[in-house]
């Protein structure tokens, strides 16, 4: 766990580090899940046996230097132990050495390459709602947890029944529990792959539970998950417009109660450059405030600029509800977007803003005219 | 790009582009569909050959007239290359050119109107609710995308570790990965089919991890949707309701912030003429806000109208819960409603509605009395 | 359509045509059901021919004199055109008619007699929440419909498709496009059969394809609903408590708003009698009142009834959280149920309530004791 | 029903029926399955026989144990008579007497052990969310059985008209009505086997209607759920933070309304000794107060011990988002969370909790800064 001894090394690390290798990472495990997969194919392995180990390699290389280049920018923040023994790190080093070990310990190498496909675990990190998933199963663990124990008893009970009822009528398929629950579980999922399927009248009935039983759990399934992905999505989005909220100046007149209620009602979203975010004539049902970045307002014979904390899209929502001009990003910009409906609710709540933006629009509209 | 010349043809244009041309689309996409399918049945084909491939022939000229029609008329405005460049442009000339393309192209007669299936996609832009569902999509979009990365992860790992287990015992079906893949979506999506199956009890063990996160992994994707569409028919249903709002004198006594409010509570519908609304004797459980159109109330002896802007129903909500007499339309109308519970809300928290509601109530009891 | 000339049969009309005959239809049409269940198993067909052809004619019999007597009761209200034209006579007239008309039209016995599974529609009138479940699938017509438009859209495309891909290898099973329908629609709602299974690599891309769209699709449909459900809910729930909480004079000192909030809060439960409402030493987690019926106290050594308006059930809520005495019916009842979350929200915002409801509580408590 | 007459006994008798009774029960009702799954695969069967039927023996045994002890304590507080009749008692004495009964009644020893299998059962009184589920399918008990109903009716009808299309092309499966219901239940849960397919083309049809009619049936069953498990999971957190939230003294200053309001807010988890709840330097979006335990904070040079009715991790919430230090339990604690969206709501709205939360903040700093 040393500091890195050279300046120039220190700046590679850096750099290798950043967004270009997550995207060379991403490169590197579809190039290396196409070669395992080009691997099984026979005539396709006949043909190019050697450019597809080669690239298997080229990969298994990336992910070592990407590996090493981890472990010692985390060394420089004193917490390479830290990094190894996290799940991100664990994985990385599986992922380094699994294929070595297996050819090293005599493993045929088709058979070894396989191990590969662990490198798709990879994109895991990069993936931006996988956090938000995994709060609504924590938050619901229970009630999902007993799902499964459900579920898992319905396994059981019925593929001891089954087997009761059918070993003796169809000893090869229904001859041992473990058969009967490979039944019960295709059947419970409502896959039923039909390569075992129970022929006496006892057993249809059983099978026939069993079947309304899967649609009955996993109905309790689905229907335990809604709540907690609505509250998982107003929390995240809170906690995105809470920090632009801020920075409109707009918004700065208001007393904290109502700016807590605005964060909730805005959305936020985020638009690279030249972007249309309003179409002329088109029917407005939202108004944006610039959190960050700068829009062109394409008006006849001119075009206008409108930088952080400004605001547009409110005069389709105070007079004819149709567009009066194109406006685009000019850069990469975060808006924060208000609904028709909580335009409506938020002006009758507070009048004086109502009046400042309508004097804002009757000026625009002025100014167009003139 | 010209503007047309003539005012005759102009008219013409306007007439076809309109609702006509519209339903007239909707038919000769029916009849194309039936024709593609009665192409492929022999014996159809072989008796009805010729009046197969001339309605095919009629649906395409059919269909260039409308591009030439919607072109034209997108050039009266100066937006031909708009429309061209469109989604809707695109399909409407992939429409007209794929099957003339294919049989300049040399392909087989019947292979090439098989590529009609296209004109199909003519119908979605009439159809209402897909903006709603696509908004919701778009909003979601980040979970969604999670939960189909973790179901892509599923497949891939699934496949993998099937291929490993299996293909040793089954080299017909588990010989490659690709093979797998097959095997993995038919069981990640409970479609089952049964043409492959694991045979290896470690296979099944596997098998069953995957039909398992298969409904997890449903599971998810359903429990994301409701938040969104229940944010969405508020909004659509607030965009509906806002604009009648202001159109019925009994809520002008309202201040901005109740308007809001109610235009929250009411539901709009539309209703043909002749339609009836009330029907005497049954239980009342809204009462009704006429935004546009007439209805007529068919009092014992004479026959009331009520306009725009008037109110009924609300007689069952106040008393016996009875409705009094049958209503119904006179022509297209659009009816605001407003439900039990929310009427009880709005006359607790507005005592002058009450009030005035109650005196109408009245009014209309010793009316029909006298 | 004449009005019933006799007292006597009017009397034996009315009594026919209420609670008894409904269950007697019930049972007449569980009779029926299994009577053609069995007239198509032949050793049970061979050994009760009679018993099962006279059961037959028998519910048969019960159904022409229950449509005869709604059509006498519906007379006498002068409606019996109504009757016969509403959905309910229409399924009435046809239980009536369908065997008998298939019968002397020369149609075989057993076949004939297959017609009377007509019958079990009978049974939905009397489903309590089919009336909720159409309101809630009217309110979403439209997204839904959308949703069967997308699921339509696929089916045609992915078979149109499969046609293309697989009639050259498989032309046994995909040979027509209705052939490949019958193989997309058994794929797209992941029924997956197994008898028409695509075998070409592209062949099977495209049944990828639509098993993860069916499942999106799917999805799409069961996040459309549970929005429209919850405001169903609360409307079903709020029209049964708000008459029953006028009855209740603890709510009659609160002001028509609080009504309206508190009516929200509550739901009823029917009980039969001698139904145990409160077992003694239970942790108590809500309040009751009684909206109808009688209540028995069983304290130490006395036996105290509470009738209508009365309240029990708020020492668990106020206290230690256990109850301290049995509680159950004396008759048919109908309780508000007031929960734990809701009884506090409810005291926090009316002082005076809480202190009523404690006083009340203090009372009893001193009674006990002594 | 006797009371226990040694003191010695007694206390064994309590020690036994505690928490590690129950944990004995759930490693008994394992290695009772374990053995009962050995029992039906003949290599195991052959090789360990003696061992397994001991194994069996042994569970049983202990079962029987457990029902003496579980009589016992009854017979102590004079309840023996209640729990024997109780579902619990029922299962346990059904578990202790089945294979006995089956055994002595001359069942073939395999065969009779297969009723150990009930003992599974044994496990549903632990599973902690089955009541909450429980709740909800009683609330939405009614909506729930309609679908039931309409699951039932399309099952029906489906077979009938699938019995009557296809009985004569295949006899052997769709032979009678039986035999059709069993295809119906399979294709109508989108199970679909594949061992009973329809051919006909009309019989195709009604098929694809069955199929179609499964989905949204279940789509239905599905979307009852959500406000139920909504309602429920709000109750229950309710119930477990109010408690809680009287033993801060933060919100005792607040009043009873808001105290409500707070409750509906927080979340309750429990936390074992030498759990981390916050990591250093990473972002903030919640807060803490102690219901119960301790917490350590790990400032730099010193250790900080907060005690019952603390609070901290405030500091990321109100300053730049990332927390300042580790802090995690010294033993069993209960916390509880506030989030970011609730925080600043609830400053929003009592100006004079924001103020002392400042307050305490600054005065952290300065701490940590000295």
């Amino acid at each position: 766990m040393t500091k890195p001894q050279h300046p120039a090394l220190a700046a590679f690390v850096t750099a290798l580090a950043g967004r270009n290798m997550t995207r060379a990472a991403y490169v590197a495990v579809a190039l290396g899940m196409s070669a395992t997969v080009l691997l099984t194919m026979d005539p396709a392995y006949e043909a190019g046996r050697r450019w597809i180990i080669a690239l298997l390699w080229g990969c298994l290389v990336f992910f070592v230097v990407e590996w090493a280049v981890r472990v010692q920018q985390a060394a420089r923040a004193y917490r390479a132990a830290a990094y190894l023994m996290s799940g991100r790190g664990l994985l990385d080093t599986l992922s380094v050495l699994a294929v070595p070990v297996a050819l090293a310990s005599g493993m045929e190498v088709r058979t070894a390459w396989l191990l590969a496909v662990i490198w798709v675990l990879k994109v895991i990190p990069g993936v931006p709602g996988l956090r938000q998933l995994r709060r609504v199963l924590v938050v619901e663990a229970r009630p999902l947890l007993s799902v499964l124990v459900l579920f898992l008893l319905v396994l059981l009970l019925g593929s001891v029944a089954e087997y009761a009822l059918e070993h003796d009528e169809q000893p090869a398929t229904f001859g041992t529990i473990p058969s009967a629950l490979w039944w019960a579980v295709a059947t419970l999922t409502t896959t039923g792959y039909g390569d075992v399927v129970p022929i006496t009248p006892l057993g249809r009935v059983v099978a026939a539970t069993v079947m309304i039983s899967g649609l009955g759990v996993f109905g309790l399934w689905t229907g335990i998950l809604p709540t907690a992905f609505a509250a998982e999505t107003r929390r995240d989005n809170f906690l995105k417009t809470w920090e632009s909220v801020s920075r409109v100046p707009f918004f700065a007149s208001l007393g904290p109660s109502t700016i807590a209620d605005v964060a909730q009602m805005l959305r936020t979203i985020d638009l690279p450059p030249r972007a249309t975010v309003i179409r002329k004539g088109e029917p407005g049902g939202c108004m944006y405030f610039i959190a960050s970045g700068e829009v062109e307002v394409d008006l006849p014979g001119k075009k206008v600029r409108l930088g952080e904390g400004a605001f547009f899209g409110e005069m389709a929502l105070l007079g004819n509800n149709l567009r009066s001009a194109d406006i685009s990003t000019t850069g990469l910009s975060k808006l924060l977007v208000l609904d028709l409906v909580d335009f409506r609710v938020l002006m009758a709540r507070h009048p004086d803003l109502a009046q400042s933006i309508d004097a804002e629009a009757k000026r625009r509209t002025m100014e167009n005219r003139t």
